[in-house]
Parts: structure tokens; C-alpha cells; sequence
């Protein structure tokens, strides 16, 4: 019986991993005044063929029910908010400013940083057309980056605009419905052999000497980037973002801004990428939704690989990495005849909101204080022929005291 | 588009009231030293035909994958958590502790509770034999119940033992390999009609009025059950518990103890189930491991149904039932050409930890404080003509005051 290729048990020091990196989303996220949703993790199969587009198609999990639907395990999350925020638009006010933090499936390749399941941050916001909602959005993904304890020497947000490259085209006689083609160009550009890009573009009969001179130097059109990086300098967030007009992304959705955040090493594959999409709701809702939009999505295995490899000072990482301690108090019973009492100690405890172990069958003395060390307790308690006094003791320091059991709450709190 | 039958939308008020009894659920857990774990949402078919057996196999949905392997979602977690402790049981002091919360599928006929996807509780100790271990999983199922505010009054325990029906059955010449068919009889006793199970007895020469007569006085033979309740009476949990040997449970590995928690209305599905399964490590190993376990499930569908229809004055859950706040603080900019400070003002207030919203976008100053009481501010800071003091106002109150923006952090503090 093997786990399938692409998934992951979560042992708990894996889950308490993931429980950090979780916290930490929600808790920023949180901050910039999201809320949290969620969705299904199946939905029709059709949704995505109306929406997603592109490889994803090719990646599915999607299979035929007992009820005879096509339905497909979700590979991303934009199609099921759109088609959330189509149904019920009106009972919410703009713009919407909402996130969740599931798990997706995609059948690919495994690689470093690819899994088949894997959690991803979504963020978006919905109802709100203006260049103010594409800064706050790329603060909220170097914000996210920086709680990690990340700084500008380890990750940037490279910033693109498919406007930008929609004017360029146009200036030049490319064909509104060739936009996306043209596109796909540009998106290859850093990959493809130079002769392949040359006699692509020639299709549009554009230089190749053109477009490079363009991404060197996009000012006549990137005006709206220069504004995002003004508002961004004003946070005090400069040092994290950068201009790239390579950046086009693969989604046949996206409008206007689109971004990547990639770690500085270069090793790893990009951390973060989205951009807007103001008219997917349009099309979601068959034109009776007209919502301008935009979100990205952070996925946890690239971002857990950074984390591993750039080492951080922050108490909270560390004491979330700690494998997590399961108990803080042990009680130890030393006197089997005071079974009842031990019992009902260990329950007053964990009324008091105290992580509380004990052993749950008869145990040497010793073996309990082993016990003790292995679930992490800090503090063990005693019960034995001195009761009603029990004895405290540090398990770090080894430092005890006798004390009536009615003072051991507030010995503990102290 | 529409969701699928059987699956749920969560809109963020919906999450909110999810997140809560995933929170309440974590904490408890947490106080009675277990740790949390997860798996995969998607295994191989194999394992659940191996274990699971009876009703959830015809529930799966299963599908061949892209790789020709024979998947299915997760319809329980037992047998993911019985293969994950095989594969490295050595890895852990014994007794483990776990517990995770995570989503579950069953393609099963929608009804009032009941859903194709679920969230479920799954608590288990593995590596401990004793009845104590048995109370101490009652206890949590107990406290797990307490802590959304149920009493006594709410909720039952009905405590099962399928040893007691071996040692009867026994007693009466039932072979072992004719265990589990009796069991099922037993099972359907209370739905079945008389004549029915008259019928099936009869194939094991019992007479009916015999069963009866063990359910309504079980003594003979649930001496275990006694040091469970005894055990339970110490902590004060006697009132929550009764029992009932009526609970057989549906699944082929259950051995030993079994339970079902019930609301006392009668008018709700099981709010939780579990018992001992002593042997399913060894099964799921090949005989390589052996493991007493124990643990049980407990869902979020019935649960929610149960905390809507009692009404429980909590303040934890009126704050968390309450359409969750998105911000605490609004910055309102009277005066756009302070626009920079404003917004380095907002990333101060986040940096610091306060939860913030402003317009993303150029609007009037009271379409600003509108946006403030949509998103549930407590105060809104005033950035106008002023500057470098900032006007603090309460929302509720009404009440405001000028101070210098240096000492914002502090009044809000405080």
C-alpha cells in the first residue's frame, strides 16, 4: 500500500510545517483586509474547459461520476470564485477583497517545486478597475514574503503589462484576434532559439531587434507600471519589485497587469504569479456580470523549498519548525490509589486551557517522566503520598516544590 | 455553471462559521496532547478495498487516473492513517496521539446531514491497549462537544462493547467466523422488524428475547465498560455518557469498544462514531505491525446542524458566528495629495499588526466611511488638511479626537 506519485503524507512535523506557512498567509492576508472563502474541490469539468484554457486542459483529474457527470478535481481556483462571485455579486459591496488557501490538483510531471497536490494562497481582488488595486495587491505578495522573514535579497516581483504589449502590437498593424498569438511569442522569448522567435515574429512582420528594444525601455507604453511602482515606494517596497515585460503569462485570461515573484537565487520556479482579469466574470456569467479583477496565487512547495534553504531568525518560524510540542503539563501518578484524583486533575487542567498529558495505563514513575520528555511537557506533576500536596517540577531545570493542589493553577500561570 | 449535488460554496461568512468549529475542534484536541496530522485527499483504490469493506465501497468516487492507476477521493481517513503508522511506527513512542480535520467524499444520496463532501474530525490513539486510552478518546469526544457549549441536556454517549457480544455469542455456540454476521443482526435490531430479526437469530439458535435480555442487563459481560465509566465519573462526565449495546457499527474492523454520540432531540444523524480497531495494523502491514488503536470521526455537517438549532451564549461563538470583521482600522484621505503618506500610514498600521482597509481608489470623503462600516471598522483615521496630525474617530461612538500621527499607534493600542 504506497502513497500515490505527486501527494504527500503530512507526519506531524510536516503538517506543523504547513500550519506555519498557512498561519502566516492568513494572518497577513488578514491584515490587508481580506476574508477567507472557500469551494468545492470538484467541480464540472466543463467549467474549466469554458475558463481555464491552455495546459491546464491537459492536467486534469477529471473522470466520469456515479451520476454520470463529468466533474474534475480543481487545478486552480479563479474559475470556482468567478463563478461564486457571479452568482451573488449583489449581496456584497466592491470591491471584494477575499482569499483561501485549498489544495489543487494537477497531473504533471513531478519535479522540484511540482507536486499533483499542493496548496496555493489565492488572493483576489474583485470590483475595483483601478491601478490603486494592483499596487495594494502586489504590496499584499511582498507583505506574505516578508512575514516569511524574506527580504529584497532573496525574492522580486517582476511586473508586466499586457496593455503595454497590446499598444506595441497595435502600433504595428497586428489584428485584435492575433493579440494572444503575438503573445505567445513574447511568453517564449527567453526560451525558444533565437531563429524560432525571428520567423514567429516575422508572421507579424515585427523585428525581433524591436520587441528587445521594447522590454529594454517600455516607457512610451508601461505609464501605468510607472504609477504601481510609485504607489509601491510610498509602502516602502521598491527594493522589491522590478519592471519585466518578458513576463506575459500563460493564461489566455489575463488583462493589463500581470506579475511573477521569482527568489533571487534563480533556483527555484517562480514563487507567485497573477495578474488581472477584467473580463473572465463577463464571460463566466454569460455578459450579465461585468466585474474588473485580479488575484495571484502562492503555492506552498516552492515556497517551502525557499524556506528551507534561506535561514531566518524569527522566534516564530523557529518555534513553528520545532517539531511541535504536544503536551506543556504532564501529570505523573505516583500513587496508583490516587488514580480518580489524578483524573480529575488532569481534567481541572485542561479546563484551564492547559495542553495536559498523562500515562493512560499503570507506568513505573520513571517511565511517566520519560513520557513526559517525549511529548515536550515543560512542567511534570507529581501526585504521590504527600497529596492533597503535589509536587511541580521543571523539566528543564529539574528545580521541584511541594504545593497544595488548590495553588497549582496559579503556580502554573506564573 | 453550477456546483455540483452534494458539494458546498463557502461564501466568507460561511468560512467563518467553518473556521470556527475547525478551531474549536484544534484546541481541543491540542489541550488533550494530540497532534495533528494529514494525508493525501487522493489514494489508490486498493487500499480501501482492502479495509474499509461494507457500504463505503459502493460510495467511492473512484476513477482511473492518467497513469492508468486504479484512485479514489478519501471517503475515511483510518486507512491512510493506518498506512502512514505502519510505514514508520518505529519513528514514534507509543502511545501517538493524532488527530487531523480535513475533507472526505462518499457519493451517497443527499439528506439532512449528510453531504458528498464533509469535513470530519478524526481522533486515534495507536499503541495503547488499556481501557484508559478508551476513556480518555470518550473524554475528548466529551470535551470536543462542551466547547461549542453543549451540556448534558444536548448531547449522549452511547457506549458499546463487541467483545460483550462475542463473549454472548460464544456462550451460545456461535462460531467466530460467524461473529460478524450476528453482529449485523444486532446492528439492524432497532430498525428491522421483529419478525425479521426472529428469523435471522433463529439460523444461530437464539432466541430473540435473549438479546433482549443481554441489551437490558449486558453485567455478565461489560465489566470493561464499568472501568470506562468509572474512569469518565472521575472527571466528572458521568451525565454525558450511558450504556447501550444496541451500537454494533457498521465497519468490519471495528473490535472492542464502539460508540455513537447522539443530540438528545433525536432529530439529528450521529454527531460523532468510533471504537477500537486492535487488528488493523497488522492487516494493512501484512502482519508486520501490531498496533492496538483506537479513534473516532466526527463531521461538521450534523455538528453545524446542532449549534444553528441551540442557541448557546458564548461569547467565542457569537464572535466567531458573526459575519467575521475585514478590518479594524480604515484610513480615510481627505486631502489627495497626501495620498504617499496615506498609504504609508496604512503599511505602518499593518506592519504593526492592525488589520486595514482605505478606498483603492480617488472617492469622496463620506462614500470613505461608508466603505468603513461595510467592512466592520472599529475606528477610521482621518488624513486631510491637518497633516501631520490625523483625525481618530471611534465609529460607533462617534466620538473624535486630533493627534499627531506619531502617536497613533499608541491611541489605538490602548
Amino acid at each position: 500500500m504506497q502513497l500515490l506519485p505527486g501527494f504527500r503524507d503530512f507526519f506531524p512535523e510536516d503538517c506543523a510545517r504547513t500550519n506555519y506557512i498557512l498561519s502566516v498567509w492568513r494572518d497577513v492576508a488578514g491584515r490587508y483586509g481580506f476574508v477567507e472563502y472557500d469551494g468545492p474541490v470538484l467541480e464540472s469539468t466543463e467549467l474549466y474547459r469554458k475558463k481555464s484554457g491552455g495546459e491546464l486542459l491537459g492536467q486534469l483529474f477529471d473522470f466520469v461520476d456515479k451520476g454520470d457527470r463529468h466533474v474534475a478535481l480543481r487545478p486552480e481556483m479563479t474559475p470556482t470564485l468567478a463563478r461564486m462571485v457571479a452568482a451573488r455579486e449583489r449581496d456584497y459591496k466592491k470591491p471584494l477583497k477575499w482569499f483561501c488557501a485549498p489544495s489543487f490538483f494537477r497531473y504533471e510531471k513531478q519535479q522540484r517545486g511540482r507536486l499533483r497536490e499542493f496548496l496555493q494562497l489565492n488572493c483576489d481582488i474583485l470590483g475595483e478597475a483601478s491601478a490603486g488595486a494592483d499596487a495594494e495587491l502586489i504590496a499584499l505578495v511582498i507583505d506574505l514574503l516578508r512575514a516569511f522573514g524574506f527580504g529584497p535579497a532573496d525574492f522580486v516581483v517582476r511586473l508586466s503589462d499586457r496593455d503595454a504589449w497590446a499598444g506595441f502590437a497595435r502600433a504595428r498593424g497586428v489584428a485584435e484576434d492575433r493579440l494572444l498569438d503575438f503573445l505567445a511569442v513574447v511568453d517564449k522569448l527567453e526560451r525558444a532559439p533565437e531563429a524560432d522567435s525571428q520567423r514567429r515574429l516575422a508572421e507579424f512582420a515585427i523585428e525581433l531587434s524591436a520587441v528587445r528594444a521594447f522590454i529594454a525601455d517600455p516607457s512610451e507604453e508601461a505609464a501605468k507600471l510607472q504609477g504601481i511602482l510609485a504607489d509601491l515606494k510610498a509602502r516602502g517596497m521598491a527594493d522589491f519589485v522590478q519592471v519585466d515585460l518578458t513576463i506575459v503569462r500563460g493564461l489566455a485570461y489575463y488583462t493589463g497587469l500581470v506579475f511573477e515573484v521569482f527568489d533571487r537565487s534563480g533556483k527555484e520556479r517562480a514563487l507567485a504569479g497573477g495578474g488581472r482579469y477584467d473580463r473572465l466574470l463577463e464571460v463566466m456569467s454569460d455578459g450579465k456580470v461585468q466585474m474588473p479583477a485580479l488575484g495571484f496565487g502562492m503555492g506552498d512547495v516552492v515556497l517551502a523549498n525557499l524556506i528551507a534553504s534561506v535561514p531566518v531568525a524569527s522566534e516564530r518560524r523557529k518555534a513553528w519548525l520545532d517539531a511541535r510540542r504536544a503536551a506543556e503539563v504532564f501529570v505523573v501518578l505516583a500513587k496508583e490509589e490516587h488514580r480518580i484524583e489524578a483524573l480529575a486533575l488532569v481534567q481541572t487542567l485542561r479546563d484551564s486551557g492547559f495542553r495536559t498529558d498523562y500515562a493512560l495505563s499503570l507506568a513505573k514513575v520513571g517511565k511517566q517522566f520519560q513520557s513526559a520528555e517525549v511529548v515536550g511537557a515543560k512542567f511534570a506533576v507529581v501526585i504521590g503520598e504527600e497529596w492533597p500536596q503535589v509536587k511541580l517540577k521543571e523539566l528543564a531545570t529539574r528545580q521541584e516544590r511541594l504545593l497544595e493542589v488548590t495553588d497549582l493553577l496559579n503556580a502554573l500561570r506564573s
